[in-house]
């Protein structure tokens, strides 16, 4: 069994005076950074400043790309065509490797956003359309989704590398989906537990849902964490101790998928 | 003296649903196309389909950046940091570059758009920041700008190639520049005075302004066309071969500047 | 029978540069104008030009609010919480009201655009939050609505003016809702024919499907037509014409509803 | 000498999923909310809870316009003709009007916002614009603007009511203007310093400039204040309990000029 894992973050979701996010102080901590694209969050002069700082920390660039919807943050779903999906994802992808390219920082890898993400998990029509734009652009990246997604399958197919996240600090329903967010209990605060449960999925490649069912996650390549408040960048600093304390390699995706 | 001209013309400034231009009509008949970008004009699938056209036409692809400001059309003066601009500029290249990528061809220059281009011309800084985000992206793209301009100095004392514009259909002052649109004369659309202007500038370097008086043009490598009504297309197919009847080889501005 | 009926025709969708619409020729020849609100199109110039345009032809105004998708048009689904739709057709219908007021025009209807007023055709819960949105800012507006839709009920049940809009020009499926564009023979483009219907359907309140069935229009107040082309205007100018012919009044849905 | 004075702060500056400023915290202590209006910050979302918000605390309310940039947070100079200018102005007035008449508050003033205030301070033809699009909606608006400004003269002219504002927390240059905010003691923060220079800005209508010499401020309505940190919160509070106590009544300015 592999004990190498990846830890990946949104970041880079400012736009002009508006700000979200420690990026500055999660940055160190993790090794895959998803970098928002202008369309849902960012901008031109964000997005210089968070390859930058990635640079700087030695952490892997992803780009994160979302539907046009800043007001909406991305997470409103929209109704768009094949071709509308595929061109706005080479369009945001195409963008962020300016920046990168402009560091001489390789891109690793591709992190669709919000409702763009989710409906792409079940949507394969969707799914196609992302993973098109992806392989339109460069078949060597990495696509970030979640195991047995439409995503998965249609990416797999496509013959593109796939990176499995796993969500440590979420609880699971028994069908493998996560727990919404307006549930009690949905998401786990405690350092300790959330380690403990990230150390099982990358080991042991299963997680238990809250009816108690042990659910099989099949391959766990990354863990998806938050940088929004301070008390979830010190989740993470905790959590990648943690892992390592474990005998876990932690490490960017890009280096063992 | 070099017998060798280029066409450009820009491209892709249609949006969404509004279509401006008559982009099939005149991609056969330039060598060079400057495809906007998606901030004062275009969007993902216009750019995809305007690259897709370029391709048919083996016309050379060249990067349209504009302020942020589709329903100014980038003609409106915005007043942006020389970093804001030189991010700007970065983004909306690659985002074209994804879709020239995807479809196997190069990107050869790089033309500013409307108030973006005319504000370079003439402030230093601002031409810094525009030849900046130019550089960090490919330092092997050609900027298109006039001859005198402050772009030119800049982007020579980069190093980069500068491909110097002129336009035919368009009567000059004593100085060097353009006769502003809302004086009478401005625009001349007698083909047979555009053809005649254009071979004497390709041959001679020189054009006579509304004074009388002849200006030395400098270099002359490629021609400023528009393609926003059908008279204006009948003009280019007319000028193109006016220009080879007189010898001057048609070609894209990469092959010989 | 009430022989009286309102021509309505959605304008001002052009927005900056970019134009749509015969806006000039359509005016004189129609009775309720819907003016964009510049979500899915126009903007604030472009608003006061047909509110001018409006007050010069005596024509009757109405805000034409749709999602924020200058893109789209307003075309795309998006998926809104209540109160978000809620709010943008306040903000809308107020933007256009203050261009009415400096006008000396009253407003007259609401009428909500493309993926808005489908969605809320079929969707209670939407058309609660248009209806809600419309009886905040004036209950002494008038709705638009196609008869037998949940918009029809819950602008009814809120004590609005509701008017019942048909479409003379387009097939309708023997469920009372409109041939999809996509099928052959969905748009009718004789004037005589278009007339004709048009006739039966104010004076006998029916329409005649495209499987033969009769079907029973309830009530009809308001005429949909359109003005994207010069085809069309001349469309509408022999519609009225023939309207007026056979003894029916053409005249604001205001004056009668 | 008049003993009263208005608090004025810009408000509803968060958008979407971003949020800006102590807005519950600073509403309470305040006399006029200058909000914003979905040009350079705000949304219609935000833009009706803030309403709210100021009838809950019964703040008298004022819009805020801007420049067409959420990226710029509209402090960015843009060049728009006379008529861009005025129609915007009527736009966005109108639209925060749909809030308040649905709240049943009236709207009090208009405060143009960042870089339009800054401009039209100097530039009469602006002014005009600005002033004229104020008119165009309702001639009772209060127009918020700096002593001996061209916004003052024109809006003066045009038999508007105008207040003039003063900011306590800021230091003045000798010819009137504020000293930048990028020099050293610029900006004032200790709360006695500041409510000291109120006192003697309502009473006395100077102030004491950074070299010393005493400026005459001509009338003073309005004191404009900040809410984007809790330290400009606690100001506020010492500000109006120190006003209060030196006699002078803290009042919304519709009330008295």
């Amino acid at each position: 069994m592999r004990q190498k894992v990846d830890i990946n973050c949104d970041l880079g979701e400012s736009y002009g005076h508006y700000k979200i996010g420690y990026d500055e102080q999660i940055m160190p901590h993790i090794t895959s950074a998803n970098i928002a694209c202008g369309f849902h969050a960012g901008d031109p002069n964000i997005m210089a400043q968070t390859v930058t700082l990635a640079k700087k920390y030695k952490t892997a660039i992803g780009a994160h790309p979302g539907f046009p919807d800043i007001q909406g943050f991305g997470r409103r779903e929209m109704k768009l065509s094949s071709e509308e999906v595929r061109n706005l994802v080479v369009y945001q992808i195409g963008a962020l490797q300016a920046f990168t390219k402009a560091s001489g920082m390789p891109l690793q890898h591709v992190k669709p956003h919000g409702a763009l993400y989710n409906m792409a998990m079940k949507d394969a029509l969707l799914a196609k359309a992302v993973v098109g734009g992806v392989e339109a652009v460069d078949s060597k990246l990495i696509v970030f989704t979640q195991t047995k997604s439409e995503m998965a399958k249609v990416a797999a197919k496509a013959g593109l590398r796939v990176a499995f996240e796993v969500f440590a600090d979420r609880a699971y329903n028994s069908d493998g989906s996560l727990v919404s967010r307006a549930m009690a209990g949905s998401v786990i605060e405690d350092p300790k537990t959330v380690t403990k449960r990230a150390i099982e999925m990358v080991k042991e490649r299963h997680v238990v849902a809250v009816d108690g069912k042990t659910i099989d996650l099949g391959e766990v390549d990354t863990i998806c964490v938050h940088g929004d408040n301070l008390k979830a960048v010190a989740l993470v600093r905790a959590l990648r101790k943690g892992l390592e304390k474990a005998g876990i390699t932690v490490t960017a995706v890009g280096k063992f998928v």
